[in-house]
């Protein structure tokens, strides 16, 4: 019995999406495209039967006896300890008490900036959880219990089955697997980003979604019609405006990068400007680059 | 405008399997489980507008012109003219002459012997069309094409939506993307092979089924129950048993590495043991040797 398991899960960004709720939280999601990148999150859960994780022990008022210890979905990103709200769902999800085990996730990526950092330690938890407690659960249903709890936490609607499957994805219909339906434009561009700061996607999601998704929907009917890399974008920055999402910075950015002859949009929430081939660093950016990830989340070897 | 494109299929072997026909070829497929291997077909598609790739020319009667070019899917694989049949059922559905492109595939995997290479050399052959044509189709209709080819050749059933997904894949529905489903084991073993020869899928497949049909939906229940490599590894040589299709050779090598204290199965269909781990090398054997392929087919950067 191993003490440790590690999975790595790619970074998302999306460019356009339609949002669809629901009460059941395996049927809600959304609709759009996006792009996996190599860029992602390394997740690494670890046993411990000690519960020295940060969480709180309940004691029953009658027996005096510890309970059952309560933890906050805490993790430690990067070395610091940060809440990572879905953490908690997958966890229970998968009969397993938070006391009894560390989560610990390192990325290169910026959080809250659009790349999906909460979906990919949720789902790098499910998967590092599963095989660490012997749960025996198939990768449909380890996306589930990782969407359903992100769903719950309204930090996002499609990261996770994008992220479960690698490439270019267009989530042609929300939800879970086994609800939702996934197809993907079958080329592999080179990325380049650029994080201005920090947007919150429960703020969004949370008020009038009307008119983005209108526009997200159209968005998907045309890019489905031609499923390449260079309209992806282009209909992700038609979305950006139409949904009233774009920032001053994000704008100037996309100008500056159309203006050298590329094309860029904005990432799906965040301060983020993403575009493929050499766009940023044409127009005089210093971009973070990297690459399609061709491949979805899985448990990397053990060391 | 390039001039060639490559794609690159893993290697898929079938543990155990249902058949289930339909007159529609994306509907017809196979139920079952199997493991996508980093050992694989690398599929070039090039332009060649001169149509010297060994087809022959059939002239209309009354004008005499040269009418249009019938190549009898002719492919070079590993530096040999080879028959792969599905290759023009894929050019045709992508309204590509024959004539126009030369195919050249490299592979270490032996061929006949049941690791989807007809249905590799389709579906890259699909993907490399596409881009080197500007066809504008999505992965998933790149998959259906590649699997419609190869279920009207009669090459396979289950090979190419494998291929496509990557990793251990469960085939819980049988067809093409719309019509099938799939779901993964979230494991990623090392893998070992050996090949004592051929076996014809064409001939089991247009044989009768019922016996073999029984034993794969038998095995599929059985493992959804608890979808780890280890069961399905045992659940294969169950199947393997039932459907009649081991060979005294095939036979032998199991024996032989479950008496070393591993397990190990048949691939359907071909004269070849795979085991996870150390299995074969266990035993005495001197087999081929690696990973699960994390990511489903295709196109490789330019070079």
């Amino acid at each position: 019995m191993t003490d440790e398991a590690t999975a790595f899960v790619p970074g998302h960004v999306t460019g356009f999406f339609s949002a669809h709720p629901d009460e059941n939280p395996a049927i809600a999601g959304s609709r759009g495209a996006g792009v996996t990148l190599t860029d992602g999150v390394r997740v690494t859960v670890r046993r411990d039967e000690r519960g020295d994780d940060g969480g709180t022990t309940e004691s029953d008022p009658r027996t005096g006896e510890a309970a059952r210890r309560v933890s906050p979905a805490i993790v430690t990103l990067n070395g610091e300890r940060v809440r990572v709200d879905p953490v908690g769902g997958v966890l229970d999800a998968l009969g397993v008490d938070e006391g009894r085990v560390s989560v610990a996730a390192e990325t290169p990526l910026p959080v809250g900036a659009g790349f999906g950092v909460s979906g990919a330690v949720a789902l790098g938890v499910a998967f590092g959880a599963n095989v660490l407690f012997g749960r025996g659960r198939s990768e449909n249903e380890l996306v589930t219990v990782a969407h359903r709890a992100e769903v719950e936490a309204g930090t996002g609607l499609g990261d996770v089955v994008a992220q479960a499957r690698g490439g270019l994805p267009i989530r042609l219909d929300p939800g879970a697997p086994g609800h939702g339906a996934l197809d993907g434009i079958p080329e592999r561009p080179r990325v380049e980003y650029v994080t201005f700061g920090e947007l919150s996607t429960a703020a969004v999601l949370s008020g009038d979604t009307t008119a983005l998704t209108a526009a997200g929907e159209s968005a998907l009917g045309d890019l489905r019609e031609e499923p390449t890399a260079s309209r992806m974008v282009a209909l992700s920055r038609r979305f950006a405006h139409e949904a009233g999402l774009l920032t001053d910075r994000v704008a100037d950015a996309i100008d500056d990068v159309r203006a050298a002859g590329g094309d860029a949009s904005m990432a799906m929430l965040g301060e983020t400007v993403f575009a493929f081939g050499t766009g940023l660093s044409d127009a005089g950016y210093d971009p973070a680059v990297c690459d399609v990830h061709t491949a979805g989340a899985g448990l990397l070897p053990e060391e």
